[in-house]
């Protein structure tokens, strides 16, 4: 009896990482992808670099094309949208793009559906000219919308034959804008302010908290911030934007406070949610954060039925719980584990760290773990956090620039919770050392004791991570 | 009673890290540090740089002013030849700048006498010339010799009040050199090319092995050399040099196989040996390496005397036996440690893992651990090594650079052993990463699913530490 296939719903990361997988491990096995866009495997991340004029053409950001799928043997269908799952059939119900619906069974079947970009509650989100960055459309759009009326075409935005020419229309005859809102200084928000200012807009950037970068902690945030106005984009912090208006496209943003601003493009990046409506009436369970839950296999509560990337949760390093921290090389990872568990040589997803770098125009900024107090404190740690400010070579080396860490530990064993870096001289990489660190379980003593590498054109003889955990290691000691 | 006074033998970077931490934790105990030479606690790693020019003053190269040392309560006595220990009555014998002795009683005693620069066995390596590059000294004369006639002068050298006129002397009417040897291809050669070749002038390196920076394996040297020869460097590899020949200066290079070059000066750097010379008649046990043997303290086989720095061994984190690694972090760290345990709070002076970086013009090459085969077989072993070449960041990315990992590991317990990283963008410092894993004794397979950085300026979606891993991991399930 030949098993039914394995059939991957979404064509992204996850989804073709974990077919990729399964069909070089066992060949025989037939693997169907259901994609219900045009895009497959392409650089999420890239996106902002494209708008920015950095990356040509769209297509540059795709990691894997259709024909390269199909010569793995994967049965790649584009425009193929799931609308159903019968877990006690094991079968999908996919329409076509002619409309049509037909069932698929499968023998195993991953959910890689992703995330998408959350615009509640700010009203008018929907307004032409209002834009979210969620996907190679998204981008497309908003390059059409900076162009000179006329130009932008899927040619010239480098779209190949996966751009809708739809996706662009309502953005033939715009002008180019002049005054831009990013509603959200999250990772997008930080990485469009330098797109835009590319562009030679004039920036403004919204975020509610104090801070932009939250997760990032206060130390990152306000450097950043300051990196931010030098660069001339103008901060909102504590703003609240609750509409945007206009009668045909977005003219002007309105804060809760009163604070208003005319704009000529808006964009709302205030995070995004991971999208599983499709597993609504399903016995798949979802966990606490909304997202799929899964075991260390990706496994979720339904027989034969994994779930990884964007949609789905996995085991959090430091506090062994499941967690939702949406990110690409997690996404990439969980997914070839399962298509090597799937193809019968079973593979963990591995835990997540949450590490994260983000480039804010010559900024670096990194960051890993736990490094809210609120947060750490939920997961019953007594947290600790010491920030320094070190260089980041030899301070008689040319280049040494300042570099601020934040270590974060737990009081009572001294183990290492989380870090942060930020810095203009090869910051962000360093975070690794302190990911690596707080996978290995190691308290901030054993930090304090690595044998990191030392050279004046690369770090000062105490590499700012150990400077940090020397510091650290001291006030645990108080 | 009091006790006799913490005395440290040498005033660089264990003699003062270790006086410095003492007094911060015991303030009333007296420390006294001999040094017999005029320069204290310096940066023995900028001195390439200095001479290279891109240093201004040598003076730039102090981390700590006799001052600063005052400042601290430190007895800092420079000019002070420590020339006999006595083990029994607890005493050293100091010869002073005028060549008077003195008995100093200790309770506590550092021997942190570094290392020299080995010329052994290269006949005429003390002809006018010649030089090593072991200390601020040499760095002075070097640069000394570099000038046009009449030009170099200690102010002009930035050598402040340290630098003994009588060093650069030698050098006054000498004119600018145009061919220069460089006798040894480890770090201090490959960054004596980057500094003579900035000056202009014809450089040649020997090496005798096949490769240059052998401790950092083959993937890395064949770049660097690629690297060198295009800078217009002359690399004769597999050339064994037997002898400088000249009347009152060098003049020429003879290699044992025949090979001769015409040299205004030459530069050995075929390494360094521990400076024990004045344990020889005491009772203080030196290892197989010929350095001090100590425990995980920094204690020596004599009771109450501590050693630390490049005279020491020190525990190798991979091998668990005790090894001979002189590098900077190592010396400052079991510094501070001694000085601490000295204090009466015990403190492990930490494991080394024999991590390094080096600059090679633009080519940034890392290395920690075990990676020679031959190596790791001795210290019982079965090495299995993958290298991989990645890019530094993602493929669409502007400056993304080849960047190439090697990982070794144990065959039967996938367990990491070294690793070495080579590529002109933020390479070295990606090194931490493995050496921290080292550390935490991780497996090749632990490795392979850290949650390293992405973002596509830093790193591609599977960092190339990661992708080495997933090779390496795939190649030891074979």
């Amino acid at each position: 009896m030949t098993a039914d296939p394995f059939v991957v719903i979404g064509g992204d990361a996850a989804g073709l990482s974990a077919a990729s997988k399964c069909k070089r491990e066992d060949p025989d096995r037939e693997v169907v992808v259901f994609e219900r866009g045009r895009w497959v495997s392409y650089a999420h991340c890239g996106t902002p670099y494209y708008v920015k004029g950095e990356v040509a053409d769209l297509t540059d950001l795709l990691s894997l094309s259709p024909e390269a799928a199909a010569d793995r043997g994967i049965d790649l269908r584009r425009e193929h949208e799931v609308t159903g799952i019968d877990t006690d059939e094991r079968a999908v119900t996919v329409r076509g793009p002619d409309g049509d619906r037909h069932d698929q069974p499968y023998d195993d079947l991953l959910v890689a559906t992703g995330g998408r970009a959350l615009t509640d509650p700010i009203e008018g989100a929907d307004l032409a000219g209002a834009f979210s960055l969620h996907g190679m459309d998204d981008a497309a759009a908003i390059r059409a919308a900076l162009e000179p009326a006329g130009e932008a075409t899927v040619e010239s935005l480098g779209g190949g034959d996966f751009l809708d020419p739809t996706v662009i229309e309502p953005y033939a005859d715009w002008q180019p804008p002049e005054t831009v809102a990013i509603v959200g200084g999250g990772y997008v928000g930080v990485e469009m302010a330098e797109a835009f200012t590319a562009h030679g807009l004039d920036v403004h950037v919204f975020q509610r908290g104090d801070h932009v970068l939250g997760p990032f902690g206060e130390a990152v945030g306000e450097r950043v911030e300051a990196e931010l106005r030098d660069r001339g984009v103008t901060l909102h912090l504590g703003e609240t934007v609750e509409r945007l208006v206009g009668d045909e496209r977005v003219e002007r943003l309105a804060c809760a406070g009163g604070t208003a601003l005319d704009v000529d493009l808006a964009l709302v990046g205030v995070g995004i949610q991971p999208n599983v409506s499709l597993l609504a009436d399903t016995p798949v369970e979802l966990g606490d954060s909304g997202a799929v839950a899964v075991d260390d296999y990706g496994r979720t509560s339904a027989d034969g039925v994994y779930a990884a990337g964007d949609c789905a949760e996995a085991r959090h390093a430091v506090t062994g719980a499941f967690d939702w921290v949406p990110l690409g090389l997690t996404a990439n990872r969980a997914g070839r584990a399962i298509g090597q568990t799937v193809a019968g040589d079973p593979k963990q997803t591995g835990d997540i760290a949450g590490t994260a770098v983000v480039k804010a125009f010559d900024q670096e900024c990194g960051r890993t773990g736990i490094v809210d107090h609120e947060r750490a404190e939920a997961a019953g740690f007594d947290p600790v956090s010491e920030t320094v400010t070190t260089r980041s070579r030899s301070g008689y080396y040319p280049g040494a620039a300042e570099t601020v860490v934040t270590l974060t530990a737990d009081r009572e064993t001294g183990r290492l919770l989380g870090g942060t870096i930020v810095g203009t001289d090869r910051a962000a990489v360093r975070i690794d050392t302190v990911a690596t660190a707080l996978e290995a379980d190691m308290t901030v003593a054993e930090v304090e004791t690595l044998d990191l590498a030392y050279a004046p054109p690369f770090s000062p003889v105490w590499d700012p991570v150990l400077t940090a955990a020397k510091v650290l290691n001291g006030s645990l000691a108080d």
